[in-house]
């Protein structure tokens, strides 16, 4: 992975062109072969909202813009039912080469595309089945910069990722909509009414991440006590949101436990962003478990040039 | 309560009325002294909607349509801070008494009102503080109806309780929102994709009761599941419903067993009506859990009967 390439060519516009292109979202970074930023371009045209001449027309637009041709690698639901074409899963354990294989070739408007492929797995501990389509570029971006890495590595989000590594391969995976049900739930219906404020790291967070850890009640219980502890004066309004989200995130931990019962004492790379991360990071310290920040954006450009470079063997 | 009294003055509108009046919905029963259904009005006009003069309008609206002066029992967040005024709640354990003497008398336009309190517990099982208001009319009508009754009851709904009553006494109780997460989950958002159709009784709908039971990974996680099931093959969208609903009953299960450890071979009351207790009694019936259901209509009736009994004495 100590590979370096200088093609020269970066100023002509042909370096590499990688797309994160989801269900709401578009995000696109030029980067020289070394996986430095050119420059970047976002817009909120998902897949979702887009049929295909409207895919095309973005892409053909993007091309100009830069004055590349191509080839795109492009990730996310791009590559799904809802997108361009359905690109069947990588099964796990899956590595670079395996997901560098199995990208398909299409033509988006002038531009040759190449449409990456998510990771489906069976996860070991339960039977479960478990899907990701997008967040394998950063993971194998954040394997290229850490070669060496086996164990858990998180991708705080939405749909939360924690993902077992070994030996560079994704071994299996679980995903946890926590984010979704914290917004949906804080947005609207019984536990809107008792939530003032955003959620922050602190003692009312840790409890419940401790509550949500032990597992003494499932979460659809826990969260109509949320509503109980302000009802009944032993939470202030201001407070809610940060007990809410400890308790989603500590049932997330539990699971995390529970599929890597060796996980006291780990490190566990968190790949994303801002405050969200932070959280994350205080729960895991508060169960004697340390974890570092990785940028989201860094492993998403390591892994397109990663994809790129395995791409032009 | 096996105390009969004829009044003989339901001719005149001298009979009780009851009104369970919630935060989107109002519903008023007319009864004998006996407990028999003369009339009922509904309206979605729930205290949310409605300031304090839409309140007296409804109440007075209601008086002369059945030419009735009162009193009025009222149950449920007409009796909160979002209602009419605040009552506070009857601490459990409670039985019919404390609730009858610790209801408000007020006045809403011209009718003299019985705000009746919900109950507030704190559960010996996890020290978690819990919350009703307006269900405790319907648990002390099938109290009523059944007074040497000891052991859990459940009232499946948007929230479901599940309430341990001993000596006719409500000891402590949880609520599950799973009824609110099922229908926020399956309306929009990432499963509302997946999914097709109403849940059913069936394999699918115990495969996940099973599943939500077991507890081996935390529900946002076993939900994100049933998404990974479809998009997997494993799992039809026409069945999608049936097992999303099913992690979140066997969930609420798992919690019934864990705060009521004899629960095996119980027989457990659901007081509700429809498709969605026949869910509830298939589940616990695939533990050897037996159940019965109670018309929830009966049990208000009962209820407000009961407690204008105790009242009148």
């Amino acid at each position: 992975m100590e590979v370096r390439v200088s093609l020269g060519a970066e100023q002509d516009g042909t370096g590499i062109v990688g797309v994160n292109w989801g269900s709401t979202n578009f995000r696109a970074y030029r980067m020289t072969a070394d996986g430095e930023l050119i420059e970047e371009y976002s817009e909120p045209a998902g897949v979702s909202r887009l049929d295909r001449q409207g895919m095309s027309n973005l892409i053909d637009a993007l091309m100009q813009r830069w004055n590349v041709s191509g080839p795109v690698y492009a990730s996310g639901m791009i590559g799904s039912n809802i997108g361009w074409q359905a690109v069947p899963y990588a099964e796990a354990p899956a590595g670079l080469a395996d997901v560098a294989v199995a990208a398909v070739p299409v033509r988006i408007g002038t531009a040759a595309v190449l449409l990456i492929p998510g990771i489906s797995c069976k996860r070991a501990y339960d039977g479960g089945p478990d899907i990701m389509r997008g967040e394998e570029v950063e993971l194998f971006g954040f394997s290229a910069m850490q070669p060496q890495w086996n164990g858990l590595v998180a991708l705080p989000g939405t749909h939360t990722k924690w993902v077992r590594f070994d030996g560079g391969r994704i071994i299996d995976f679980f995903t946890s909509m926590s984010g979704e049900l914290y917004d949906r739930l804080t947005a609207a219906g019984l536990l809107a009414s008792i939530v003032e404020g955003e959620a922050e790291d602190g003692p009312v967070f840790l409890d419940g991440v401790r509550i949500g850890r032990e597992r003494k009640l499932g979460l659809s219980t826990l969260l109509f006590g949320a509503r109980a502890h302000v009802i009944s004066g032993q939470l202030e309004r201001t407070a809610a949101a940060s007990f809410i989200r400890g308790l989603l995130i500590g049932s997330e931990i539990a699971d995390a436990q529970a599929m890597h019962p060796d996980l006291d004492g780990a490190l566990v790379p968190l790949i994303g962003n801002g405050p969200l991360c932070k959280l994350y990071r205080s729960a895991l310290a508060s169960i004697g478990v340390d974890s570092c920040p990785v940028d989201s954006q860094a492993a998403c450009l390591a892994g397109f040039r990663a994809l790129h470079l395995v791409r032009q063997r």
